[in-house]
């Protein structure tokens, strides 16, 4: 009988080409499929959440997969466990219904972005922050980041050269705070995210944390729906997928 | 003039094969002094607080240099920085008396150290941490822990083939706190450390978490003196330099 697997996963994904299986390039999709293929006999392939780019880290990607085998969840957990390298956890793995999709059934996600703000760099973490050494107007950037909330077509946002037909899409929160450490955390759950949108939201409100824009200016560049009037994408190294809300 | 220039450094040991010198592979004190060779004349040599080991980290590392040089340690302080890898920094420079000694004038080190406490591993900060599965019991281990303060012989837990002639130290104060996201953080300040003495009480101490042996049993291995008694040392990712007082 073919059951519906559904696994949450973590990565460090400094290491890799991204989630999506590739050619050449190591990808999350592909270590977690090869060590699949050693453990059944049947071709798997693994269905996520969504796409994440090279570089980027998650703590909570979802994915499912269906397998006709007589292996519980608890030894797919442990198995992948122990196949995969260091870099990738399976943190949990349960049977769902037949009909479950980890890409269509998301009903959000919730991103967070990492900028690490003092004069000196830090090597402790460094592949999990974006370092920027000016100091940033943490209240400006808090007052731009409230224009996201709502539905809105995030055109502005969206990555050259990889158009959605559709790219309205429905923010309902955004939080950035200023912790210990000279750390600054923004967090965007959505019901869904263009390619690049945390990136270059984040590559955007720096810009108005460093004052060279207003939240205003952040404003209509949203309204704007032109890609060329927001700012330069934020490395990917900061951005972590938190969690997938189904 | 020969100047003496001191300077604070933090670094992610993870690709070094430790502090000290050595003839084939990656050290912290080698690329400093590389950098150093590039940006003056001289052959300078770095003087560190003490060795860390291989894949151990640090925060705030200390080292002096003497140099004749007409160079501001505002210019060593930038021209370091832009030098190194990114995984050491400097986080300081200044000019200090001729006769500093980074090494002899220490009054004190604290390290820390990072247990991961939780049914599965991490992948993000994986470096940084001791995985332990099975629960530890805090307070049994914080009990044990306080048996340390003073002034002893800590022959026990030093590693074998490393003998120092004195091995009698002075330990100011310990800390175990257990924080969120299942983090257990062990601190030790004293006015020095044998080779390998914190990973040793943290194996050791790992034990008594894990109920194999008591704290009165963690006392009496103190008291021996014997490093047979105590635990296998504890892995080098979780230990981190904090901090060097003069």
């Amino acid at each position: 009988m073919t059951k519906n697997f559904k696994i949450t996963i973590e990565y460090d994904g400094s290491r890799y080409h991204g989630w999506q299986r590739q050619k050449t390039d190591r990808s999350i999709q592909n270590e977690i499929e090869k060590a699949l293929a050693k453990m059944t006999s049947c071709k798997v392939t693994l269905i996520g959440s969504g796409r994440t780019d090279a570089g980027v880290h998650a703590l909570g990607q979802v994915a499912n997969f269906a397998c006709d085998t007589r292996l519980t969840p608890d030894a797919f957990f442990n198995g992948l466990n122990s196949l995969l390298p260091d870099d990738i956890i399976i943190k949990d793995c349960e049977m769902v219904a037949t009909q479950f999709h980890a890409r269509y059934d998301a009903r959000s996600k919730i991103y967070q972005y990492k900028i690490l703000n003092q004069s000196v760099p830090a090597a402790i973490g460094r592949q999990y922050v974006w370092f920027i050494r000016k100091a940033l107007d943490c209240k400006a950037m808090q007052t731009a980041a409230a224009h996201l909330i709502g539905r809105h077509d995030f055109k502005a946002f969206e990555g050259t050269g990889s158009p959605r037909q559709n790219s309205i899409r429905d923010v309902f929160s955004t939080e950035l705070i200023e912790h210990a450490d000279n750390l600054l955390i923004f967090e965007i759950e959505a019901d869904g995210f263009l390619r690049y949108m945390v990136r270059n939201i984040v590559g955007t409100l720096v810009d108005v944390g460093l004052e060279k824009i207003s939240p205003t200016d952040f404003k209509n560049i949203l309204d704007s729906k032109d890609r060329s009037k927001a700012s330069a994408t934020a490395p990917a190294q900061g951005l972590t997928l938190i969690r997938v809300i189904y």
